[in-house]
């Protein structure tokens, strides 16, 4: 796991790498003089300085097995991570999940004001198909335009803002089982599938092929669900950087608690065998994709 | 101007065909069942039954010049509508303009919800790229490509977004004429420039062609803006659909307070000067832009 986590940390820095070079200047004679700096200072906040930076590095492994130019997949991992930045900004909103917190620091409207944040979140998106929609993505546009139009469903209402549709109605309305794993569908699994799709249409995959690592991509999205309510459960508040156990106290049914923890676990076992399955074509090229498999049930936040 | 008046309202009734099939379903087996329709719900009244749209007609005066077939422009024309009415709805939000009404009835958050309204405004942005990019805008995907990203830069941080971040700030801090004309060009501006720009693109037109299209865009922005100004001190609340008077009140600087209305006016006989000579090399065929910019600058609402 020693080797996976320093490829994961090299990976990361690649994509805050060029984070920094997509998104508009914070500093600078020219930034300074921007009429919308807050903006732009409001986006970086939003997307700098991040996560684990999954999602880009699912593109990275699956881009991989077709041997796509390392800086092709990164484009699209960037793209997806401003979907994913945007998406936590409007999520954490008063009117949404009333997050104060997010990575144990303000989230972004506690530090920019609500109406900055709405804007934030809105510019990243743009900012997202922009960069899909560039050549330095691919020489191709055939393959430009297929990412962009994946995405776009991955992210609007069939993907992720279906999903957080979804999980606000589940604050008045009990979910059972199967609606909360379409839920979990769309608002997580959506964007894990693109990311891991968007290899193969980088690479000129075949349609098995590019099912395959979509297939792959449901059972890792799901069991990344059931693993972060699991430590919504469990978990360490410190090493998660936010509080815990608030899927609970909103009364929102989660996975673990519609299956209890035991079968949760249960559960996540099935998946990894399922996801070995699907990689089963691609031979060991498909190290990464397992070991992000294994890395992603067994954090511990 | 019956004859244009007659155009402009079959056109919009055209857009409005079309927005129907490519929204998600409010009716019918399928989507009484999806667990998102709430959000599918306050999509489509975000964007059905809405305005003149101008934009489009915009789109489809340009397009006209290059012999474009109608469908793909109304294409275009929709992907427009889908973030222009993106941006009235979070732009209503109680943390920005905090407007109860929209055209006469009630705003998104209103009628939906706050939470609602923030993830119906995601959604359209997504769908209006869904639709740029589909293969039925274009047959070409080097065209498709080239309009997602042109419609990316119009709605971001360096258009319209960052027009919108200027105006917030323009609460707090009073602007002059020149930043004040900065923020129409990137709020408004942005969009009517795209809407004029992609029917030389969709056409294949030459680059001189496409910037003449793009300087007859700013002077229609900006008249159009004066004229909403002009509007806001002088019009009929009745026949705006909207209280008026109401960007006095918030102590923002328009164009008609910095100007007043004696050069305010007389601005725009100047714009609409400037406008028909970038028209020129596209002789009688440019008719309906003509017509557009006369209607901007004599509608009473």
């Amino acid at each position: 796991m020693g080797e996976f986590k320093r490829d994961l940390q090299a990976h990361a820095d690649a994509v805050e790498t060029l984070l920094l070079e997509v998104l508009p200047a914070a500093s600078g004679p020219q930034a300074s003089q921007a009429p919308q700096k807050k903006l732009h200072e409001a986006m970086r906040y939003a997307t700098l300085d991040g996560g684990k930076r999954l999602r880009p590095f699912l593109v990275a492994s699956s881009a991989k097995l077709f041997d796509v130019p390392e800086h092709r997949a990164l484009r699209v991992g960037v793209a997806i991570e401003l979907i994913h930045g945007y998406s936590l900004v409007h999520d954490d909103l008063p009117a949404m999940d009333d997050a104060p917190t997010r990575r144990g620091r303000p989230s972004c409207h506690a530090a920019f004001g609500e109406a900055t944040a709405v804007l934030a979140g809105d510019a990243l998106q743009s900012l997202a198909f922009e960069v899909l929609a560039d050549p330095a993505t691919h020489p191709e546009s055939e393959v430009r335009v297929a990412l962009v139009r994946l995405l776009a469903i991955a992210a609007g209402a069939a993907g992720m803002c279906g999903g957080q549709m979804i999980d606000l109605e589940a604050e008045t309305k009990r979910l059972g089982l199967d609606e909360t794993i379409i839920l979990q569908r769309l608002k997580t699994g959506a964007l894990f599938r693109f990311a891991s799709e968007s290899g193969a249409v980088l690479g000129g995959a075949s349609s098995p092929e590019q099912a395959a690592l979509a297939a792959y991509a449901d059972d890792l999205g799901l069991a990344f669900q059931i693993k972060d309510d699991l430590l919504d459960v469990q978990g360490d508040p410190a090493l998660a950087g936010k509080a815990l156990g608030q899927d609970a106290e909103a009364g929102k049914a989660t996975l673990v608690g519609l299956l209890g923890v035991d079968e949760a676990e249960r559960r996540l076992a099935g998946l990894e065998a399922s996801a070995a399955h699907h990689l089963e074509r691609f031979g060991t090229a498909a190290w990464p994709l397992r070991q992000l498999f294994a890395f992603a049930i067994g954090r511990s936040h």
